[in-house]
């Protein structure tokens, strides 16, 4: 089966490779129909690694998927031959403790397609638990079924940022991760966000949106933009979502007495915090680790039209242009925000 | 001063009364600019008395209101002369044991405007603490700003429902209180609102607002239509503002596993409980009485444009007409969502 | 291989079945060493039935089990031969909605011992999934570890009740349930445990712990006595574990404002329910089914002897004895709180 | 009137000053029984400063106060001269948008005694807000009292940990702060907390409390023996209380997945945050300033028997010694907790 390999670091190639397509009797086989691009299936391209995880054999990319069932397993229920759907890219044990606790996401034994050694689905078969596959709703489209993985970050930090009706937002970085908070933030409950870059194309991506305002960091700082629009009184929540050490500086100036910082950007160089400035304001602090228990509520959302990723489309490519939509995407175009391949 | 008076049950006479307008050090004095007609005041008129509220002697309804400050008192922050302001009508001891808890709405000590023996608003002057005094956005009118009163109820229960983004909802009657929670969810993270009731003109009104989905009981049980939307699984969260004790049969049908009711309709007659129903599915169940820590965020919803409650502005009257206003108000019309009077 | 099976309403017999005891690759075959006489099984026997639970076949009776690990599964982690080990009898299907939202016990494909058409643990082995199964600290005895069932529920009150240090806890019912309730409530994080009943020998068997102070209702009434100790405030937390219609008279002036309610008693007939004392103090509701992700933290409480159980265990008998245990069990005395059975 | 007076950094002196005790309408006037010396009040006399507030005039010294009302202002309910009773000595506006919130601890304008340039107690009599000020049930004495302040910071600590019945707390740092934080915990519903420091006198003192193991950091890492005494699975609760920057490096591996960390202790230099270890676990991280609505919950706890804190107090001066209470307590010796001064 033809699939877009990671050979290692810096080497593409569209090819031929044994992959397991056995369907168990709990699992369903899918026929993939969008992948997505994502920030990580690049940074392996770009850098062999993101962390621990090394590129240490060739792997299959993608992980941002939807398609359609062309196979169910014997105890499947609920997913039927010829369902549209999307899935969930990270498998846990389902009997361990944390997904007992509901928090599958951080079973040290999840698997995840595209993170090492896990081949992802750029290819046009996928087998994978039916737990973890979602049928689209009848008006949410392929291309909007790839996009439930990068949205489903969004949610999980508007669930974890537990808003309260109203909530004033603030997201640090306008790249896709920080525009799909402010989407989910916004479906979530917030009345308004505020959200900072120092690109004007990635801001006038995001102030497309209503109830999203761009600050541009290159003429003012972010806490004198929040200190205006909220009367000196701070964000409900505040969302990192650039990933940059400097953001960290002077953070807790943009949340409220009593309000929220959720951390979704992974850093890599070391962050110096201030942990006094968090304490003063009492700030409650979370984190965010992919998602669980979100791709159904992204769907509603999608489907009810509270939310539009169709405008975040920026490039669409054939299977056989898999390489392009890569090399484009590594060059990190600031008007893009989410390329997808379409299988063929 | 000139004020709509409820002389006893059945009566009401537009005349002069005294009333004290002494402007303290922490309160402002407000030009009363549009008062909105509640469900409770007409009831008070109808039939004299709420519960244990038993009208005993002239009170001047209202208190749904919204004006302009022309007064400040002497230690008063962040309002001033000629400031657009709505306000919260219940002023608890900020002293108390519940003020200090943040739950100020339970303080047993709290006044609260039209309930007996506090007169209420209908009249052209208020005093009233600065505290519970908020400034209207630029762009929010007096109209809107006299529908913030009850609006506060549905976001209330909104909060208190503590929704998880893309939840949905399912609300137990389509009259004002109805129609206020399930805007109140949309906005606050909801993905989507089934609403029912037994008249065709109120479900008329919900339904056209984006997300919501009129269920009509006359044509079928929402048990069922609920069964319907969400594949057999039920709402994430239920809310009860119907105040009929026929809503309670057979109302943990609608909730799912581990969902939530929230209960905000008063039922005059004793209400049947199905305790093992709601214990099956470990129901959590909630209450809302009034709201605390809400008209701002009411504001900030109603002035990003997340919440339109204008088309719920179904009758406006001059002061001089309030009697024809509360006459039209207690004919409950099912077209009338809430009639408003604007004074001189 | 023998056990005690309920032939039908009012038949017991200790006699062979057969019993699957296949150990699957994640299951575990234990020898059964201690088992606890529950309400629900002796319910079962006095009246064939409980709710929509009817016993229509021969049933092996027993849920609350301790014993030793004899067999392992092939992919089975983290427990070995001669683990002293207690089991949580309620298994579902981990791949369910319920099951990924860590709320297993709502699952509605739950299979529970003992509960028809399940067979119960009475028995000399049996076979479970290893993820439902506990190993014993060493200083935990078979006998408590057979107490753990029981205990779990008294434990998810208290968690569904969201204690807050130094709350003070009012127990409807001092019952195995009640009881059980009061002695995870202090050890959770309640200050102080009052409990309600009209025995005096049940209230003796609370009033033993400390912290707990046993209310006769033939001597005053629960209101009155929560009035006095809190100061007029009320109890932050009401837990009913009565199950009687009753209870519910009234029930929300033993509340404070803004407390909670826990609904823990499983009432056979209507209960009617004061919706508007609940509204009037905004009282949150919870309710308790089994429990979820709760043996670990029973045992660890146990183990770290924050929770006495061994004086709650009034009578033991043989396995050959059994039925005069269910005979004893049946005749409900007030002394009496725990049964226990050896397996030989 | 009489009183310890810090008049410089450096420089106490026992002598007489001028202190307002005009009693308002809303406060009671206290004979100060028993003050414990603080960390904080030692600090400002060997530095003159902590962080942001600085001493820049005579300030009497002393904020863990417990005596006996002799006045009582006009409107004060619930307490009466001769009333034995503690103080909070933080007060906020009581209408702050904080305050409103219940969350008045971080109400900005809330003034605190002795925080300069607030005077402390360290005088025969102090005026202060009834409602801040709180009854001592019977069993508690002056000395118990005086005790509450620094335990209500262990007990802000463990409600804004959000125990659930049954957790495994670590504690780094077994200073006074730290085994406060201990025993609110086990009060709490921790069933056991570990805690760690590099000295063994104050391991010891911790340790003479059942359910805290302490952690010679000397001979094993606090990772080490969290990891072997949770089965590897990590604490459920992580309290930072050393305030040392270098308790940060590592300090998510403590932490179980999904865990929470909660910041108690205020490091001086800059911290450096493992930002991308927080999110690998998903760990929510909380922060402790001060405490609100948390005095009576810790004498709920103190007189219910559950928390003694008798042992913690090492040494007590008279009022006429004071200077030599803080010279001791400025010699920081490990075997000390609590030093407290007698009034005459």
């Amino acid at each position: 089966m033809q699939a877009l390999v990671l050979e290692r670091q810096g080497e593409l190639s569209l090819r031929d490779i044994d992959l397991p397509l056995e369907v168990g009797p709990s699992d369903v086989k899918i026929a993939i129909h969008t992948v997505g691009v994502c920030g990580s299936d690049v940074h392996y391209y770009t850098h062999g690694r993101i962390g621990p995880y090394v590129v240490r054999a060739p792997m299959v990319l993608g992980h941002e998927a939807a398609g359609t069932v062309v196979e169910v397993g014997a105890q499947v229920k609920g997913l039927k031959v010829g369902d549209r759907v999307c899935m969930e890219p990270g498998v846990p044990d389902l009997s361990s403790r944390a997904s007992k606790l509901g928090i599958y996401n951080v079973d040290p034994s999840v698997t995840f397609w595209a993170t090492p050694p896990i081949h992802g689905v750029l290819t046009p078969f996928a087998v994978h638990p039916a737990a973890f596959t979602y049928k689209l709703p009848d008006n949410v489209s392929f291309a909007e079924g790839a996009m439930v993985e990068p949205f489903a970050i969004g949610m999980q930090a508007a669930a974890r940022a537990r808003i309260v009706p109203g909530d004033v937002a603030a997201v640090i970085g306008s790249g896709p991760i920080g525009i799909m908070i402010a989407l989910a933030a916004l479906a979530g409950g917030c009345s308004r966000v505020l959200i900072s870059d120092f690109s004007k194309e990635k801001l006038a991506i995001a102030g497309r949106y209503d109830g999203v305002t761009p600050v541009d960091l290159s003429q003012e700082s972010f806490a004198a933009a929040v200190a205006r629009e909220t009367a000196d009184w701070g964000a409900d929540i505040v969302f990192e979502a650039s990933g940059s050490p400097k953001a960290y500086s002077g953070i807790f100036d943009l949340v409220r007495p009593g309000g929220a910082l959720v951390m979704v950007g992974l850093p890599v160089e070391p962050v110096t915090f201030d942990v006094p400035g968090a304490i003063a304001k009492e700030v409650r602090i979370e984190t965010v680790f992919r998602y669980a228990n979100i791709y159904d509520r992204a769907l509603a959302l999608i489907a009810s039209g509270k939310v539009d990723l169709k405008p975040l489309i920026t490039g669409t490519y054939a299977f056989k242009d898999s390489i392009k939509a890569f090399e484009r995407a590594a060059s990190a175009q600031p008007t893009d925000v989410k390329l997808q391949i379409l299988m063929d």
